[in-house]
């Protein structure tokens, strides 16, 4: 289990009534919504996208997910998200991402994600630009 | 990759509009959504849940989903979900997702997915009941 | 109260689980996705819409909704959209909408939406384009 | 227009990636799904509904929504939703909402909703109950 001390950028984000599901807890999908929202914002705080750009410039796609439950969200819950980079590839990035009770801690999802450098122009893989690989890498100290 | 003929059962969905993310893609998140509707549908086929109940009643919950994105689905995608179980544990199953262009075949995202039989009535894990065995033993032959 | 007869166009929609809400009905911000599927399909019908374009071409904005809630939606309802044009002003039409439980034909929600004709591109309101008054008028007899 | 300075409760609420839609703003039924979000926490704000409840208890259907659209959302929109009680009937309530930009001030969206008193226990509605109409009556000055 991570504890809330290993990640460089954490996110929080309120639990809406929408996220919760029929059977009381935060509906499995909106996992990946809330690493996403947290993703954006860790680029933001990189430098690496800017508030002024279309999403069309982000340049990431997502090619593999896995996703583990840990525990049940409910709409009460005080969540954080951890974001991560502990790989950078030629064309692919591994992200951990985990979900937190921002109060307790307690680790409630975690994620690895593979996400591949895409031009949203082109429609074309391309390779991790020299700036994502410096800035990452000095933040998360990984390559 | 799966080819369309590898699963005993397929449920089409339609993609919405509000599947579409300002990419124009469907939205990654979506697609747990989509093999959450067809893995529904695949129990009531098989009579573990029928219209009459409650989801209180549905007795599973997400232990650790693997997916894999493999081509963009966008709106105009005629979409069908492959779902079919692997294995069958003491308080788990492993049920594989394939996410088909239902006109081309085309394999477009997969999942494999971790369900532990659950009582949400009491909170608790349970073992997998003996008609659930049975009937899914039959009908993918996997235990 | 509409009855089953009273539109020229209809779009069926399976209520996804992930519809409803903590409450068990169908969750009221998803009724607005309903009548937006329903209205992308009715212009895909009338020809206004192709599905080889962009939804940057599609030339409607959202100005206006009024919507009544007449029973709720579970997730065993069959459902059927009712899209029909009312009035086709300088720049706007009036469209109406009905849910209906597709088996029983009881109406289970209404809008009266005002849409705006909208150029995605340049971010203005535009006339009613000519084509659009023909093929609405003549479909649903209105002006 | 209603002016920032109108409510005396407002709830903020980022607006994630994944309530933009293929045309780059903020999609409509996201708009019910805002203003839901606050009424929630307008009512634990007034002691009417408390975290350790569940939402079965929370006593209000939705009979009527009237929503306008007056500026599009971005994901850059900061946003702040206001909420106000204007009427309290015998089994009804009227609440307005407006969606600002918290930054300028400006108001985006507004709506008139029509809540009805309900039992979700018993499916059935319900007077409004005195602590309500006190409390409301008192925060908002209405009746």
């Amino acid at each position: 289990m991570a504890a809330m001390t290993e990640f460089n950028f954490y996110h929080p984000i309120e639990v809406r009534y929408a996220d919760i599901d029929a059977q009381g807890h935060m509906n499995n999908a909106k996992y990946l919504t809330f690493f996403e929202q947290a993703r954006i914002h860790y680029l933001l705080h990189l430098g690496l996208f800017r508030r002024e750009q279309s999403f069309d410039d982000i340049g990431i796609i997502l090619a593999d997910v896995h996703l583990t439950f840990l525990a049940p969200v409910t709409w009460q819950t005080p969540v954080t998200v951890g974001v991560k980079t502990s790989r950078i590839g030629n064309k692919s990035m591994t992200v951990l991402n985990s979900l937190f009770n921002a109060e307790s801690g307690e680790e409630m999802a975690r994620a690895e994600i593979v996400l591949v450098t895409y031009d949203y122009h082109t429609g074309k893989t391309v390779p991790v630009p020299a700036e994502w690989r410096e800035k990452i890498g000095a933040f998360d100290g990984c390559r």
